[in-house]
């Protein structure tokens, strides 16, 4: 098969950057342009040193891309401007964006939660929601797909199937998050200094944040009502990594055993998923560099409730590699292709 | 006045460095013993060079104490053995137990928990649980104090006036702890190494840790029934430090704002007790290396509810540093001597 | 005695934070004015929430500042505004400047590595070089103070005494410097996000350091004949603290022991400095957090050499700690208050 | 061609897991054994849980090994032990030894550094040392590869073309050093403890490490005559990485650039060797995962002198990846097998 030729808009933040990462192994994909506004006219290897060695082109201001020779797009900007360069692409290009620009689908819920109204509607209606493992079939013939956040894929995989299964209430769910540092960006800010996060853990966004909505609309959606949790996500020292802690509610009669079943069930044939027995406990450090989710889950003391424990490397499973895996899934190739990689521990 | 005459067992770990760095500045104490058995005989400067400078006794053996010299103990021991060497300490001596050996009050729940009955049940009894801020009373005329476990800190702090006002209701309240690695003691242990611990978390204990049942006791005793708690402490990549982020259900018409100001009353005058303000967000390296609490509260997205933060250093507020708030209280020295060092940051 | 008034220019910085935090304790001094230029009007607390709870002027404009309600100024501003500022001062002001603009005597090596001509040269000729140890007789009668390098005074520590002894030569001097992050300051830069600092080192300024000329300037200074050295400054994922690993030619016959023992005689009643014995290696940890300075020294594999190893914490020793211990010596004040705590480890 | 069938010895450790990740993509060899001694019989899954998922067999003891079902050997035992295992394996297995029981090609040398004579002397004679880019033909037909150190390959991969080329003198070469604490491995000791690593930096082994005489008996045989170094390692926090920054005198004339002349042609050819350009400084973080090794240098502002820079990721290049590098070689499959993916940043 012929290489699928793709841009990445945005290269020179970190998710760019683990695209590059993980492309530079994939004989399916080659890169033909790469942008970084800020950094256009520059070598990747010079931003990115650990990319040295590769053959790459440099990075070039988008209006610079000539997308008539592009099949797919990964895009890796900002929120907002996302939603214009894609709305400007010509029509065969097909993308995986990885902003949270099209993640919602609801029209006012973008709008209440990002302040102004959505500037490319019809596409936020076309968007495939990119939870590779739970759209599957939705995503191979996408033409745009809305790959998830961080914190929705930690929380989605295990809770979905739970849902779905009834297996738990959707009533108090209680999450609480840890994310490594990567998740907030290369961009120079005083609150993500190296002094100003080792050594420490803080929340942020209590009761406020983003992926708020986009964990309720999908959850929402396996329940077939309206959904509201409860999200305090972390910020901690570590570049890359995240767990969910979320203590759910059992239906009527439900162990931790049931739950743990249902998960083998419904993923004992994913590469990506990994179901730890009784008394397992998962680690983000487990998981660093790779594409898996591994997931546990124990009787809460309070009889009735359980707590579920799910890990993802936030840069992998949590950007760039499910947006390659969403990639390898739109254009026929293997799902696990440049994804195969054990994680790095120590 | 004379100074007291302290001894401290246990003082080859991070807890009895932690009083020794606190007490080398107190006037009121002096250091007339310490032991670590495996060390005895080392100069402590040897064992923790940090401390070099300070006109120390060199560690000994526990039964090479003349305890007849001394007027108080501070005991860093091990769960287990603690029973036995306070129950053979002369009448006379004063003592504050970091360890948890005294801090339930019900002989059969230390019996489930610790797999054996006590050993010293008559102490047991006798013991004062010495969370300062809740307590003082009962600890000015105590002979023995049960120095609060670092978790239970954390969470009765916060909780503790809550429930006494009636502000949260006592069922579903759902703990989410970090804790920096230094709680994990100074023994030698696989699972405590550099390469394991950094760059990552993971839940440990779940719905299995002994300070469950603490905290539970405390709760209950300030609700005037049982209360059972969902417990999950995490470790994590800071050597000091805990954070606490808890969701409560709010009494029917309570709000964050009315959490806000009972703690404000109740804590007002308290040197050690931070309140945050409105949308405040505590963080475990603003406490480091001080006997502070920091707390905040916001409405929950969820209806009804509402999320609890509250950080300490968990070696001084959660350890040494409210061992000798103690100490100061029961020789009627002012309850901050020692204790009123900024936090260290960065 | 009446408090001295004191106003901590740049007081939003790493530099002047650490002033505060040790300033709360000190009796002698009292905090009139604080300035940050980006964050006047706004509490300490807010921008250094540590800080909280201590009665502490606002932030304010440099401009806003009255100098004549002032006794002392420590100086934390950036290099080049600071000459101006202090310039301007009214004459009853008694200032130690934590810049780097009044270290270099020579106005030619000035401009050489600053790349302009100094703007108050008068001042320049005027200003003591603050290294407390080495330096006291004049920095008492001081009216401007030049704090040293974080740099310079981990290597002038150790060295100065042997070339004043004769015991080193001066040729050959390699310095491998560790610093800490904070060193760097707060200011949002991308190099130095937790991401691009964590787990990982590197060298900075090669051959190139500015100050590199500070340390050869005052080695000139004791050896009475111009001295080059080797200086290659690293960047380490710890807030604070600095390693000064040099390798040094020994005087024909000289062994560490004689190394040793000098630093024994010469700084044997100092209070912040500490030699350790044969085969004592410091740790930057152990000094964590104090004004103290730990040195070791160990005969080299290299025939007629010798390793030197010299710690601080850059934010104290190398910067606020010794700047605060030179206003105690302008104004009469025991050398040592405010600065007595303990090492904060681990 | 037929996998080849490999045993990994001591695969309960950092460098057996290392070998474990590189193999799992590696299609031309087969693990069909791994032993553990202490952990025999349990699944390295349990042992170490990044490594689920991969069909591999459980640990078991070195004496359940059937080598006769062995093609090759790769030995990551401790020392001591390593040697009399090597010795017992039947002659038609080909050993990579990651140990540093047959470096030292003296055996009068050996005895000196690790205190008894050699236990297998006719073996240390054959072991061929496998620096790949400096021995590839000698390790081709290699029985017994004696895997290099950690530092004396991040010391020799820089230094030895530019002795041979007679572009730097031998005397006064000064090698400073950083280690992440892998490379102390995983067994559990105080000194490897988070709490005692995270923040801070020191020396160890100061002019006594073993890696030294190994240093010295390569750079002498490029030499052609003896050869001492001054060699300082420091530990600190990372947990995988190294830095060599390497002071040294250059001949007559040379130049920085030379050196950097003389690497490219070395090394133009190598894919595992980077070499910067002017002004380039590596950074441990950009060889993370990776078998790289990227070198920088630069012109000392001691006249005559050179600072050199070297990054390896002590786990890969400096061990394991290396390994796999040289058994590569012996079997003749490509030197890039399973060695090609792009370091982990951030």
């Amino acid at each position: 098969m012929n290489e699928v030729k793709v841009a990445i808009l945005g290269a020179s933040g970190y998710t760019g950057a683990e695209l590059v990462r993980l492309l530079a192994r994939h004989s399916g994909f080659r890169i033909q342009a790469m942008t970084g506004d800020r950094k256009a006219g520059q070598p990747m290897a010079s931003v990115f040193p650990h990319l040295a060695g590769l053959e790459l082109p440099d990075l070039v201001a988008i209006g610079d891309v000539d997308f008539g020779a592009v099949d797919a797009v990964f895009c890796c900007l900002p929120h907002g401007t996302t939603q214009e360069v894609i709305a400007g692409l010509p029509p065969h290009v097909r993308t995986v964006d990885l902003s949270a620009d099209f993640r919602l689908t609801s029209l006012d819920s973008y709008a209440t939660w990002y302040g102004h109204p959505h500037k490319a509607p019809e596409l936020q209606t076309e968007a495939v929601y990119g939870l590779t493992e739970l759209k599957r079939a939705a995503i191979k013939g996408a033409r745009l797909v809305a790959n998830p956040g961080c914190y929705p894929t930690s929380v989605q995989l295990p809770l979905v199937p739970l849902i779905k299964a009834g297996l738990i209430e959707t009533a108090d769910i209680v999450i609480d998050a840890k994310s490594g540092t990567s998740g907030a960006g290369r961009s120079a800010k005083e609150a993500n200094l190296y002094c100003e996060v080792t050594e420490g853990i803080h929340a942020y966004g209590v009761a406020s944040h983003r992926h708020a909505p986009e964990i309720e609309q999908e959850l929402a959606e396996a329940a077939g009502h309206p959904v509201l949790v409860s999200f305090t996500p972390h910020l901690m020292p570590m570049s890359r990594g995240m767990l969910a802690t979320i203590n759910v509610r059992l239906a009527k009669g439900a162990k931790a055993a049931d739950l743990r079943a249902e998960w083998t069930k419904v993923y004992g044939a994913e590469f990506f998923v990994r179901v730890m027995g009784e008394g397992g406990v998962p680690q983000t450090r487990h998981v660093r560099g790779s594409n898996f989710c591994v997931m546990g889950v124990f009787d809460d003391r309070l009889p009735g409730r359980a707590i579920v424990l799910s890990v993802i490397d936030n840069l992998v499973k949590g950007a760039s590699g499910q947006a390659l895996q969403n990639m390898n899934l739109m254009f026929g190739l293997p799902e696990t292709q440049g994804l195969d990689q054990q994680p790095l521990f120590p």
